[in-house]
């Protein structure tokens, strides 16, 4: 199956992707939605994903949204190596880890809500509040989650779907909104050990094409 | 094992669950935690949800949180009757609708949201446009797929994870912000199938402790 990744470089949602698609080892086509200049919004990625976000991902003629029904995805039609953990509460710890990133941090804090602050009239400083206020709370969450269940990653000794959502969100918490990690050391250390895997190195944005 | 469910009445996250709940046939404690009253920030639930969101489930010791996780754990630990298709395109499409809401518009209208935005000098009526602005964004998408896809429900002819998610999700639209839904039929009559379905009823806000 030809397999085509809709991604921007820099969002973190197509990032957590790109992890997905290194870590089970899959070859995949890549075309550029550049967010910033507003390519999301034109006819030709509307057909493709009419929600205009990234990513969206080309399984041979069908074309999947949301991240996290991709990430599913990929560990339901290529079970090695696995994603989730074999036992139900591992399973249901790592997909909270993702939810406090998907659901809880990361829609408040992406380029379209900044937009739609900055149009109602909040000021830089106060978007910036705004970003960093959900950042922080939902790593205050993920901290004891890490302490308790990371082993080098965020859940156990081996990448899941927790670290291909939680390593996006750090690198976006460091690079955009210069965030002190210093009182979340569990969750810094596993994003470090994860970033340094292959296929969290592969999917970086610095590699990928603008 | 013995099941408690931490939730609002009129929150949708925890009302996803309580359907998950209904149609798995599963008899659970409900214990209320009024989110409009603050009861989140206590220390008593504190204790037992950090995140102070609902909901949270005590499965006998162990607490989930997440609403998402929450249901794919009813879905791993009870396979019958099931939340998703068997087939993966089907469970990406059910789990891309379901993160449509989960991810695109609730997290952007829920009270916790709408207290930071009220915070910052957003007035009523501007918080009340970016509310109905996402719930639309997100009902344009889930429209076409609904059309697409549902047959009775939002994925085929029996509920799943789509419509734990959606009903709550429509339910908040037309409660809370009174928004027109004519623009999304499909969507409309999916929502109004399910919430006639006897599981959904159960878990129906009016039905809740308070």
């Amino acid at each position: 199956m030809s397999l085509t990744l809709y991604s921007h470089w820099r969002a973190t949602a197509p990032y957590r992707v790109r992890i997905g698609l290194a870590l089970k080892g899959l070859d995949y086509g890549h075309v550029s939605v550049n967010l910033a200049e507003g390519v999301q919004h034109k006819a030709a990625y509307r057909e493709i994903n009419p929600q205009k976000l990234t990513p969206a991902l080309d399984i041979g003629g069908d074309i999947l949204t949301q991240s996290l029904a991709i990430l599913e995805w990929l560990d339901d039609t290529h079970p090695e190596p696995p994603l989730l953990p074999a036992d139900p509460l591992g399973r249901a710890r790592v997909r909270a880890m993702a939810g406090i990133v998907a659901c809880d941090i990361h829609p408040l804090n992406n380029l379209r809500v900044d937009r739609a602050l900055e149009t109602i009239g909040v000021s830089d400083a106060d978007r910036r509040k705004w970003a960093v206020r959900w950042i922080a709370d939902g790593f205050a969450a993920l901290e004891p989650m890490v302490a308790r269940d990371g082993a080098g990653f965020a859940f156990g000794a081996a990448p899941t779907l927790a670290d291909c959502v939680l390593v996006p969100q750090v690198w976006a918490a460091e690079q955009r909104y210069k965030l002190d990690l210093a009182p979340y050391p569990a969750l810094r250390a596993a994003a470090a050990h994860a970033a340094a895997h292959p296929a969290f190195v592969a999917a970086h944005p610095d590699l990928q094409p603008k």
